[in-house]
């Protein structure tokens, strides 16, 4: 556990500039700590200078605000669109991807700033401590944490919001007028989350007013969208509007342009019960209107290019990869490797997929790709050509005998004890 | 290669009163072999009376029609929902499905009549003659298959439609007065599907005039619907229009009454590219309204009920047995084994969800179950209590040990061979 | 953490006999605690009078000497052998499977004596900690746990070996005479394991001394032995000395039979570094002379009774269940289902192997199985018969489709960026 | 199917000179090819002068030997111990591996000869015109391949052994005095393998004469020796007898000094069942002496350098580039891609290896390394060091989170249906 002495030690704080990290703010610095604050931009639409004011007001000695949003979309979003990252089949890990995000700039700000702690407002039952530690721990073992809701002294004063309260308004910590959501809220370029408070119960259904970025589907345009993205090496290079013909090609940029047609047009909303890397199931309720696009044009064209059998390694591997993501391991040597054999099998994905928008649906329309193994002469009901049509009979002959072999062994057997080993086949009966 | 002798053999013809088996019906009769023709209501929606006299009328000595329609959903539709089968991410499986059960029933009508041939019209560049082929040699391997599509002498005679049309006209084979389709359809009551013709080319967008079982989302109904449906052991076992409280329980309804519902509101509508079984690629364009609305479900159950690393195991799993349906193998030894064990998985799958269903949108959005492993208070951010947060702390620590190791060995190495040999750590710069 | 309270709370401890539990034991009793004894016989050679004789003069209020040795065979090693569980290709978990064993007792037994706390010697670094306490929280997560090694208090008053034998002579607690063993070891009816010490060293060759239940193979017999052993269903069911027609059916005295023969030929010993759940690699030195035996002749007599896709699916299983295992988790909802999924595969497992043992070397050389796929014809060079030859022609030809269409995509391409992508099958040049 | 045109077409015969390949050789002359034969040697130890001159009097056009030693051990036996590629868990593909070499030296003499057909001898039941077959069309779809044994002329003309006999008399072509080997061979450097004949019944013990590159365990010396091995990017890269001081650097070298140390030691022989790819189960004997080593001293050296996740992962995919390999799938996308992958996680499988070898044992007794991951200190038992010990407290706790959650959900439960869902836990009685 963490030693905190009196002495002068200087503390880097991920800061956002809400309630609970203020007070940690302040906390610390009433434990002797010399607090310099770090605030992430990975697109979460701040008033970044007001938060700066907050934190010096506090009595911060520094504060740092970074322009993450190039790095966490070019070196996060992206590869995990290259990759088809996608956590229990429904999740496309916004938050976990941005937490190592925003742990390498904490571990460059605080090797700079000569830090050697680093301190976040992450609770104790969460993901989120474990994905900044992790990160924090492989990128700089030497950096020590503070983690103050897993401290029982500051849990013990801290009970509940109230006493955050408490302190903020004795410590003159400003605390904006609006009440506190009934649920919680975070927010990045990728996509924006939604937990806890009248979320905590899975069989209520979230309310409406709780999206922030993208307009409910019952309200989207009644006229469809049609967007074509081009992909080279599994990554978007460009993306145009078909109507219009308007173009992006700047990571940024295209993932601006898809959060906002996707948003205007209800897309990537989604509300699931997840198992958190600690053991628990909880509620999260998600919106990622632009990325969304982006994973069903990927998917499309990724099946469309390679080869069955890279294609199954491959889906095994992002599955794999997911729960590293997921679980904090971004920066592991696991991570590091798989993420390497992901991307390896995506240099033959380029092309472009078209994908028609509507009213919360996101179709891939139409593919094309030079480096596609469809083949339509082949693939042709039309045409005999280039297939023998017979060799399909020897194919068929050959994959029949373990079958055979298995009826064999099991249907001619006398024995009354090797009967019935075969359930299904003869459990359903017609009649 | 089977021996196409001159005595009357009797052959049951998987018979579907189209072109293709009407000419096959004819020049088996020509051939010199008995032909029976088989039909199973897999729920296709056709005029069986007509097909069966037109059968008659070519010169079937027998027309068999079995309703196979309950047989179907309760013993491949139900396991494919309770089991989660999808192929590539994005095929439910349709016909995959209504193949082995079509051979079932064939093997017992075969049996019945004393048939040693089955014959049928599927070609022999598609899934469906392996999954017919593989189903009845697993289950009476001492049956000879006819393919007419894979005999030389056959593809010879016909080379191309206008051949078939030709040999129809000079034998007296009625031909509805409808041009060709410009694509090819199956159907069945969990799909309906489309391939081939203008399908073949994947740039090309499918024509909204092809679907049959779906309204286009962009004339489905203004306002959602809710439908609660409630599974027991991953399956379901009821199904409640919310609004109406109309209710279903019996598989077939339930389906039925999902088809309706769902197609109504332009659910289930998929377009891919496939890797067929035998390697190559085709594109297939796919409705599924109801099924797809139980997939939904029961995947938002199951992740609720089950515990993650069962969920874990349970997927790699699934994705097996998917393939295995979709090569023809629902009757083997490893799709029989996988089944047990999937379905082992499922004994804790019993709740209820709540889908909300608009244009085109299927989702959960609320879900209940005694047997979730979901734990509120557990799970709450408002509460500390069960959970002592310090826990965490060495949670993480532990975990750390690994990446720290990683980074002594890697990171503090002097010899310069070493160094680089972990890229990403150190690739990524924030500049 | 626990709470120590002064009341006088009982406590179950898993005594050893040794110097560590023994101070514990009175350490326990110095905190206030009523000590319960617990030692399990897992076969490990102890003289468990002596063993009771110290804890009651160190002050235990009770001491409990339980024979698991059926329970440990019947349960744990024996599903061990039918599930093939091997760690890191080359651990039989001897270990890892007498933890939850010993758990389980110290449970029942705990509920039999009315104790709330369980306490053990094991150290913080180790997995044995994880093994027991995790078992425990599985069976009974009312119950706590005092691990003594992982509390600040006690890791403090006792730094090394000889703290605990100054507390020991002050506390009157009997020391055997005899040095302290350069390295650790555990041992039961399924194996003994080293590790510690000089073995830390994983390029020191560990010192012929340390292996107490085998030979070495440079001192064993001159002559091999054959051994029939039949399985049912996955399990040993009977073994056979084909020499002497000595026969075992029981299954503690078939292990305890192999474990002899095994031992006199020196089979088993393995040296390794393996992977701890906690992160860290250490060396271990296991012998398992019996276990050893059973695990290939298992392994055989499943590959020829199995049909190959069912073995690829339990063999995956099967990892999984080994590192389930290692860690601790052999009593958890995935180690269950996993079990339970592969045994189901083991139901045709059923025939007999011959082993041949002679100097260290274990090899099935014979086997036989009425439920084996093996068909002597079918696979016969020297016949034809039942096999089509030209069917593999078919086969060959559609398994090409996928290479020859990636040939034409990436060998006919013109673009100068598609040459290349295919790098080893044209980085291998004859020259 | 090949259409066999009487003009006189280039064939590239795979020409071994035994009996099937002399016949096949005259029977391609009587059809009108112009015939050159192939042969490579791939270490089979055979008198490639006689063998060519036996062609030449047969008939061929021309006879082409190329030593393929190098190629083989540089381009297929390294990779396999590199990936430590093992089939079915004791088959090291020595045969599996020469013949995508032998195709890719056949490829480039028929590209050489300008020859379009390519023919081989290998049965329609084997694994190796599968390998042979597919490695050419990968290589070049446009090359036929001409398959005697699957020709249905050839197959009625040569019904047996006794046809060949009587055909290669009357064509003149001579044969060896020899009496048919009651059992077939192939033999290269890697590996010979044994099967057919006697060994056609798995229960018979195999005759200890068959073997010819090992020296029985029985006969073997009774003084151990100790052989290291350096590795380095996972591949031996010098190999050090201890006792003399003889090293050996390249690839060739240090296989032929661990094949003939090996078969001094009677070292790599197995007994199998073993199942082809089309679906048979055949038996197979091999001796694997020097490939059998390496594979035991990489496989040490990798678990003591790789991080535990990197190495699940890699053992997965090795166990699926052992099936492409076994399978024939070589030279496919798949394997190129796996292969790739497999070796780039062999980055830092760098170091020093010592095995014992002794009357078929061989074992690893000491490894170092500088990329290793051991902390010799951080592992000893006897310093608390590096790791606070009650962190391992935390992680428990959290490990426990679910299994509490279990027990929670299962044994808690009132409703009856709920009880005997989990069935271990309770099964399992102390009595």
């Amino acid at each position: 556990m963490v030693q905190l002495t009196m002495e002068m030690e200087k503390v880097l704080l991920a800061y956002s500039g809400g309630l609970d990290t203020s007070c940690i703010l302040k906390w610390l610095i009433q434990k002797g700590f010399d607090v310099i604050c770090f605030v992430g931009d990975v697109g979460q639409k701040e008033d970044f200078q007001s938060v700066k004011d907050k934190a010096i007001k506090i009595g911060a000695t520094e504060v740092v605000v970074k322009d993450l949003r190039n790095l966490f979309v070019e070196h996060f979003v992206w590869p995990a669109v290259k990759m088809g990252l996608i956590y229990e089949k429904r999740y496309l890990l916004g938050t976990a991807l941005a937490r190592p995000c925003i742990s390498l700039a904490l571990i460059e700000t605080a090797k700079e700033f000569n830090c050697m702690y680093i301190s976040h407002g992450a609770t104790g039952k969460g993901n989120d401590q474990i994905r900044f530690e992790l990160s924090c721990y492989a990128l700089n073992p030497h950096l020590k944490v503070i983690a103050p809701w897993r401290l029982p002294e500051f849990c013990e004063k801290f009970q509940g919001r109230n006493d955050l309260m408490e302190f903020a308004k004795v410590n003159a910590i400003p605390v904006s007028a609006s009440l506190k959501s009934p649920w919680s809220t975070d927010s990045n370029i990728m996509h924006t989350s939604f937990e806890a408070g009248v979320l905590e119960d899975p069989a209520q259904i979230a309310p409406d007013e709780i999206f922030i970025s993208t307009k409910s589907p019952m309200k989207a345009p009644d006229t469809p969208i049609l967007i074509e993205i081009v992909f080279n090496g599994g990554v978007p290079i460009r993306c145009v509007e078909t109507s219009t013909g308007k173009t992006f090609e700047q990571p940024l940029h295209i993932l601006e342009y898809l959060n906002q047609i996707g948003g205007e047009h209800g897309i990537g909303r989604v509300d699931i019960v997840e198992n958190r890397f600690i053991g628990l199931k909880s509620r999260g309720v998600y919106e990622t209107p632009g990325a969304r696009i982006l994973f069903e044009a990927h998917q499309d064209l990724e099946i469309y290019c390679l080869d069955r059998e890279i294609l199954r390694v491959k889906s095994l591997l992002a599955d794999r990869m997911a729960d590293y993501v997921y679980n904090g391991f971004w920066f592991s040597p696991e991570a590091e490797y798989v993420k390497h054999c992901v991307e390896e099998s995506q240099r033959t994905v380029n092309g472009r997929v078209t994908v028609e928008i509507f009213k919360g649906n996101c179709w891939a329309v139409s593919r094309e790709s030079l480096y596609s193994l469809y083949n339509q002469e082949l693939a042709s009901m039309s045409v005999h050509g280039q297939l023998n049509p017979s060799a399909a009979t020897g194919f068929i002959e050959i994959n029949a005998i373990r079958l055979k072999e298995h009826y064999r062994a099991y249907h001619n057997a006398t024995p009354n004890n090797i009967k019935g080993l075969s359930r299904n086949f003869s459990r359903v009966k017609l009649t």
